[in-house]
C-alpha cells in the first residue's frame, strides 16, 4: 500500500527500506536533502514539505511520523493534520508519551482524522530481524495499516507460539493493537522500563564479578574471572539466556574491560515515564526505578546529595572526607 | 567414566539420567530408598552407605554431592572425604556458598583428596537441555572430570558463539572452569542474583501494565491490557526477549490473571550472598538486591515497618491508619 | 489583619484559633455548618458562602485557603478569585502541587489578583508549636501577609540560629518568602519527602531489630530487643535524635509491639511529587522512592509482581510457591 | 572508680575526659607516647604496655578498648584477656561486630573473664553532650561498670521522658543494658544503618533542591532555592527536625554549595553489617541499602556496570555514549 514516511533518521529510514522491499509505495519527507536523496535512489519518492506530502498521497492517506518525541512530532502531526482530511490517518511510531497520543487523537477526531500510536523496537537490528510494533488507536484504522504492519514487524521469526497459548492472533507475528489511543506508546514505555530493569541486573551482576578481585577481600576469596567467557556461557541452558545476553558477551569478547566506553549512560523519556506512570498507579516498582537512578548518577561526576553526606559527617563525627580521592 | 551421584532429587535424578543416556557407569545414593531404586531400574548401581558407595568406585574415584547447600552437603562432604583417598575427587553440584568451597577444598586438599565446586543451572529442563556448569577448583581435577561435564553440560545447543569471540573454548559448550575453590559457586551465585533482577524487572512491568486500569487514573488513560498477547508479542524482535520471557509468556497463557499463584516468593542462599558479595566488595547493586528485598516483603503479611509508619503518622498527623484496610 | 479561612478541618480550624489568639479578624467558612458554628462561637465570622465571604472582607481582601489539594481547591480558588478584584489575595496552604501554583497565579495576575501558595507543617501539633510556612509568591503579597505569617509561625521556638550564620532573617522564625509562585509548595513536597525517608530509615531500623529473635538465626545470636528501651536511649546525645524518633519512642512505650497499627500506610500527593520531581530533574532520589514504594507495598495483600515471580519459578525450576503460606 | 582506656584517639581521648573529670581514676595506653602524654598532663596514669596496664589495675580489673574494629581491637582484646583473671571485665566500646562479641566473649568466659560491648555514639560532641551507650554482655559486669556508664553517658540531657512511658530505667540517661553479648554492638550497628538512611534522606531531598534551576525544566517552573534558609526554616516546627538537620542548617550557612567537599563519602563496617544482618533476617530494608549503595557509588568514578550499559545499548541501538561526557 502507499505510505508516507516522515522522519528519516536510523529508524525512519530503514524502517522505509523493509517497507519497499516488501512492496509498499512509499513517500518520504526528511528537513535534510541527503538523507531523503539517499532513499529517492533506493525507490521511495521525495517531497520538499508536509504540504507537497500531503498532496501527493491518495486518501485515505496514511502518514508514519518518526520522529524525536516531543516538540518535533507534535509539530509534524499537528502540521499534517493540517493538510489531511477525514478518513486519512497519521501514525506516532516515536518514543512518545502515552498521555499525548490520548490529547492529539482526540483533537483529531474532531476533524474525522484517525491518530494510531505505534511503539517501535527493535533498534538498528530491525531492517533485518523486524520491528517488534505496539499499535495503540482505533481499530478501523489499525485494519487499514495492517499490511504495513506486517511487513514491519518480525513475522514469527522461527519462534513457536507459546506452548499453553491458544495459537492465532499477531503477537505471535510481532506486532499487536493493544487498546485505544496511548495503548501503544504504554506497552512501549512499559516494555523501555522492563529493557532498563534487565540491562541493570546483568550490569551489576557483571559488576560484583568484576570485582572479585579487589584487595579489600581476604586473598584466599578472590577471583579474576574472565567476564566475557563467562557471558558466552550463560547463553547455553542458563536461566539467564536473552538477546541482551548476547549483547553482553559480544561486547565483552571484543573489548573485555569495556575500556572503549566511559560510563555515562543516556536515558530517555520512556524510562522515565515508566518510572511516573507506576508512582501515579501506586505500584511499587523498585527494581525500574534502580535502573533509572543509576543512568542518572552516571552522568553526573558527583551528587549535591553526596557533599551533603560528607557536610554532615563533618558535623557530627568530624569526618574530613577527602576533596580529590 | 564411573562417576557418584549422591542425592537423587529432582536435579540429581535428572543428572544421572543424562550421564547415563550418554554411556557413564554411574553409582546412586539417596537415604530415600524408593527414590534409588527407580534409578537403579534404569541401569545405575545403588548403594545404602556413603562407606559402600567409597567401596563400590575404581581410584581415582570421583562422587558428585547434589544436596541442599548447608549442613547435608557438609556432613556428606566430610563423611565422603573420611572413606576417599588422595586423587580422588568430590564435587558439590548444589548451590554452595563459595566461602565453604574454600574452607572444604583446604581441608581436603591436605590429604590429596580433589574438591570442585560446580554450580549448576538448569532446573526441571536440565535433563533435555543439559546443565548449564560454572567450575571451580584445579586445573588436574577439573581436566578428569571433563567427560562428566560434557556431558551433563547443553553443548553448543544451537547458538553460534558470539561474532566478536575468538572462537573455541568450553564456554561454547555450556560449561566453564570458572577458577579457583568457590569461582564457580561465585559465579553461580551471581548468575542467581541476575536472575532475581530479570524476573523482578519483567514482574514490575507487567504489575504496571496490570494496574493501567485503576480507578484512580483518569478515565480516558485507563488500559486494559491482554497481558498475554504482549509478553507473545515482546518475544519477537523486541529487545526484551529471553528464556524468562518465553516462560511468563506462557504461564500468562495458561492463567492470565495469575490467580493459581498466591504470590508467597521464596528465595534461596544465592540471591543472598550475591548481595552480601556486592556489600563486600562495596559494589552498588540496587537492582539486585532491590529484586530480593521484593521477595522478602513477598512473605510476610505485613512488616513491623509498615507498623512504625503508621505510629509516626498518627504522631505528628493525627493520621489513623486503618487496622484492617 | 483581617482574613479570610475556607475550609475549616483539623488543620484549617487551629490555624483559625491560632490567629484569633494572636488578634487577627477571621471570617470563616465550611460547607459544613456545625465546624463553622464552633469557631463562630470562638470568635470567627461565619459566612454562608464564598461570595458573602468576599463582600465581608475589606479590601485588600486576604482570603487563605485550607482545602484538599486537587479540585476542591482548584473550585475554591477560581470561585473566589470571580468575586476578588486587582490587589487582592489568595493563599493556597493545602498541600498542592507546585505546577498547579504556576498555572492560577498566572491565570489570577491577568486580573491583578496576587496568590500566594503556603506549604504548611506542623500536624496536630501545629496549633501550639506553631506552623512552619513555606510560602511562595510574588513580594508584595507576601510582605502584606507577613502578620500573619508571623503569627502563624512557630517563631524561634526556643531554637537558636545555626552557629555560622549570619543572624536574622524570617527562617529564624519559622516562615520563609522560598521563591515566585509555587516555591512554597516545592519546598513543602521536598520536605515531605525527606519526612517519608527519615521515618522508613527508623522503620527499617526498627524492623532488624524486631526481627533479631527470628529462629533461622543461630540460636548465640538472637536477642529480643526492648525497642521502647532503645528509642528513648536514642532520644539522648546519640546521632538519630530528632522529633519523628520522639514520637517512635512515645508509640513504643504505649504499645511496645504496635500491635495497635494494621501495617495499611497512606500515602499523600507530596511524597509521590517529589519522586515525579526528582526524575523530571535526573536527580537520583533512590531513597525518597524506596520510602514511598514501601507504602505502596504495604496497602497491597500481594502484587501481581509477585505472582509473575512465582509463575517463573514454577517454569524453570518447577518450584511450587503455596497459594496459601 | 578505677577504669584502663586502651587507644587514645579523638573518641578515647575524650572519654577518658570526661571519665576524670567526673571523678574516675584513669590508666590509659597508646601506641603513640604523645597521645599519652597529653592525658597524663591532665591526670591519667599512664602506661606502656597492656602488661603493665594490667599490674596497675587493682582486681576486679575493668578496661576500655577504644581502637578500630577488627585486627587491632582482637589482638588487644585477646592480649589484655591473657593478663586478666577471673572476675575482669573487658569493654570493646569500638564499631565492633555483634558475632564477633559472641565469639569472644565465650573465649573469655571459659576463664571467669567478662567481656562487655558498648557501642557509643556521640562523636565530636561527645566529651561534652555524653555519649550515648548500647550495651551487651551479663548483667554482673554491666553491674560493676554502672558508675562508668553513668558519667560517659548523657543523662537526661533534659529530655523528658516520652510521655506514655512508665518512667524510670537507665535509658533515659542515655545509656542501656540491651542484652546478651552483642546486643549493644547490635544495636549500635542499627543506630549507624538508620543514621545512613536519615541522612540520605535530608542530602537528596536537598539535591532536588538544588536542582530545581535546571535547565532542562520549563523556564517557569524553575526556582533558585536558598538551601542554608529552607534548612533554617524546617528546624522549627517541622516534621523534619533533627539533630542531623542542625548539622545540614550549619554547614550550609557556612559553605551555601557545599564546595568545600569533594562528595567521596566514606561508610564503615556497621552500615555494610546492618544490610547484611537485614537480609539474614529477610527483613526487606531498601532505605538503609540504598544510602548505603550511595556512598559506595560516590566513591567511584564510574562502575563497571556503568560501561556495560553503554555496551549494551550499543549493540541494540547504535548508541554511541561519548567516553567523556
Amino acid at each position: 500500500m502507499q505510505i508516507a514516511m516522515v522522519g528519516l533518521g536510523r529508524m525512519g529510514a530503514n524502517m522505509t527500506r523493509r517497507l519497499m522491499k516488501d512492496g509498499h509505495d512509499c513517500v518520504v519527507y526528511d528537513r535534510n536533502p541527503e538523507t531523503m536523496e539517499r532513499l529517492v535512489t533506493e525507490g521511495a519518492i521525495g517531497v520538499t514539505s508536509l504540504r507537497e506530502l500531503a498532496e501527493m498521497l491518495e486518501p485515505p492517506r496514511a502518514a508514519w511520523i518518526m520522529l524525536p518525541a516531543g516538540d518535533a512530532t507534535e509539530a509534524a502531526v499537528m502540521e499534517l493534520a493540517g493538510y489531511f482530511a477525514a478518513g486519512d490517518v497519521i501514525i506516532d511510531g516515536g518514543n512518545g508519551y502515552f498521555k499525548d497520543d490520548v490529547r492529539r487523537s482526540k483533537i483529531l477526531a474532531q476533524r474525522g482524522i484517525h491518530y494510531l500510536d505505534a511503539g517501535t523496537s527493535g533498534g538498528v537490528w530491525g531492517r533485518e530481524r523486524g520491528y517488534c510494533l505496539m499499535v495503540g488507536g482505533d481499530a478501523v484504522a489499525v485494519k487499514y495499516l495492517e499490511p504495513v504492519f506486517v511487513t514491519l514487524s518480525p513475522g514469527g521469526a522461527g519462534i513457536p507460539p507459546s506452548p499453553n497459548r491458544t495459537a492465532g492472533g499477531s503477537a505471535e507475528h510481532g506486532w499487536l493493537h493493544c487498546g485505544p489511543s496511548g495503548a501503544g506508546h504504554f506497552v512501549k514505555m512499559v516494555h523501555n522500563g522492563i529493557e532498563y530493569g534487565l540491562m541493570q541486573a546483568y550490569a551489576e551482576g557483571f559488576d560484583i564479578l568484576k570485582n572479585a578481585n579487589a584487595d579489600s577481600l581476604p586473598a584466599d576469596q578472590r577471583y579474576e574471572f574472565d567476564l566475557a567467557n563467562i557471558a558466552e556461557l550463560w547463553r547455553r541452558g542458563s536461566v539467564v539466556t536473552s538477546w541482551l545476553l548476547d549483547l553482553s558477551a559480544d561486547a565483552l569478547a571484543q573489548n573485555p574491560d569495556l575500556s572503549n566506553y566511559g560510563g555515562f549512560v543516556q536515558d530517555s523519556g520512556e524510562g522515565r515515564w515508566a518510572v511516573q506512570t507506576a508512582v501515579e498507579e501506586a505500584v511499587p516498582a523498585e527494581v525500574l526505578t534502580a535502573a533509572l537512578y543509576a543512568r542518572f548518577r552516571s552522568r553526573r561526576e558527583h551528587t549535591f546529595s553526596e557533599k551533603m553526606l560528607s557536610a554532615m559527617r563533618q558535623g557530627f563525627g568530624g569526618h574530613i572526607e577527602p576533596k580529590n580521592k
